[in-house]
């Protein structure tokens, strides 16, 4: 009998949403204020003793969730419901767990994930926008979104993204993106991606590269240039948190 | 030659966008953050002495707007872009300046307005949502839309709303409501509401009345009866500022 099972504890999934405006990012910092730092104060709240939880993406400083999933361990001898509203009574106003579930045997919220879907939105409008700007990065500018789209085609497959992204101490930098395509609703573009995982900053890093083409700064190929070049210092700054979401996490 | 003319100051009017989440509503109050205080504010840094600002609608605490529109006199040698652009750059992120012109002659922000547009927004879902609380109001259980429409029927025309809102000093409390519909995307609903003029708290009054219809805690018919009561103390307290958005003033 481990002794996890001895001190009663289950493991548990649950789905977060988050506006990410007012964290560190998710990952625990002292003395910062963090999404996962948020989520084991509730949890603490409500138990005896720290819970750690653990997330299946790291979001970055800024970024938002709708579809964040974490995994925790816990002692409750009362159902789900009552666990997800006791949580919910306690996270701050900008967190909330959506879902809440026992986990099955063996479940790791980052290991058994198959992929993760990110949206990044673009308010393209001459002006900023006091309604829109916590979740959207404003692009004065025309953009052609057709360019835009024919560049994000060269990130689909298996690919070594070293120069999109820093990889986490002794992970390798290969990724495989399964979607990478821009809609448009109005003046709002989305960027739509999906891949078995991400390096930090990739999404961001990636946008950047494409709204450059978009603007016409420079040629559509450059995006299939920078990816073959493997290299993270030709890549452009990326671009601000406040554009992108963590949309949902497949198991 | 008025005063004005002598010192070179011009007529302008403005549409002004605003996230409400930080303000005390826009009229000026001492002490407190107010957007009215803030045009101001912007105005007095780009000129000598001060500007006084009046807007079309004095939007309540935390309430938003997309079309708020403002007038004011200044002394400016350059071109109306660029004073636009010159208080945008002063104004604070939650706050935009979106059309710049100079007024006819006679225009008045408030006496000149024919009509103003408010949209009230309703997340009905069972869970807060940090993505979109501060712009909707969340509503948990299920709302009947079909009645809703049938009781904000009840108050289109010239009616006395007393029960509704406050007058300002002086004011009588009849109104002419051109449209009071329900409208749904997804979980999201949105009321949509133009009269000549509205008193102090009359939308979110009404969308709180509206509200009980929709959830069949009273009769589809008690709107019309509380518009017919005239009675302040018959009213429901309004619903929260956060859904309630100042979407077009129009001359």
């Amino acid at each position: 009998m481990s002794s996890e099972l001895r001190r009663g504890r289950a493991r548990y999934r649950a789905t977060v949403e988050y506006d990410g405006t007012d964290y560190h990012g998710f990952q625990v910092q002292a003395d910062k204020p963090t999404v996962q730092g948020a989520l084991e104060r509730a949890l603490a709240d409500i138990t005896s003793g720290a819970v750690r939880v653990v997330g299946a993406g790291r979001t970055d400083s800024g970024v938002h969730a709708l579809g964040q999933v974490i995994g925790f361990r816990l002692a409750w001898r009362h159902s789900q419901d009552d666990l997800q509203r006791a949580l919910n009574a306690r996270l701050p106003e900008d967190i909330v767990i959506r879902e809440l579930a026992l986990a099955e045997e063996g479940f790791h919220p980052r290991f058994s994930a198959r992929s993760r879907a990110y949206r990044y939105t673009v308010l393209n409008q001459p002006l900023r926008s006091p309604l829109g700007r916590r979740f959207a990065h404003q692009v004065a500018g025309p953009l052609d979104l057709l360019a835009m789209n024919e560049a994000a085609a060269a990130l689909v497959g298996w690919h070594d993204f070293a120069t999109f992204g820093n990889p986490t101490r002794g992970e390798n930098t290969l990724r495989q993106v399964m979607q990478a395509t821009w809609g448009q609703a109005g003046h709002t573009l989305f960027f739509d991606i999906e891949a078995n995982a991400f390096l930090r900053r990739m999404v961001r890093t990636v946008v950047s590269a494409l709204l450059l083409v978009g603007q016409g700064r420079v040629e559509t190929e450059s995006v299939a240039a920078l990816l073959a070049a493997r290299e993270r210092r030709q890549a452009p700054p990326p671009a601000p948190a406040c554009g992108l979401c963590l949309m949902q996490v497949k198991y």
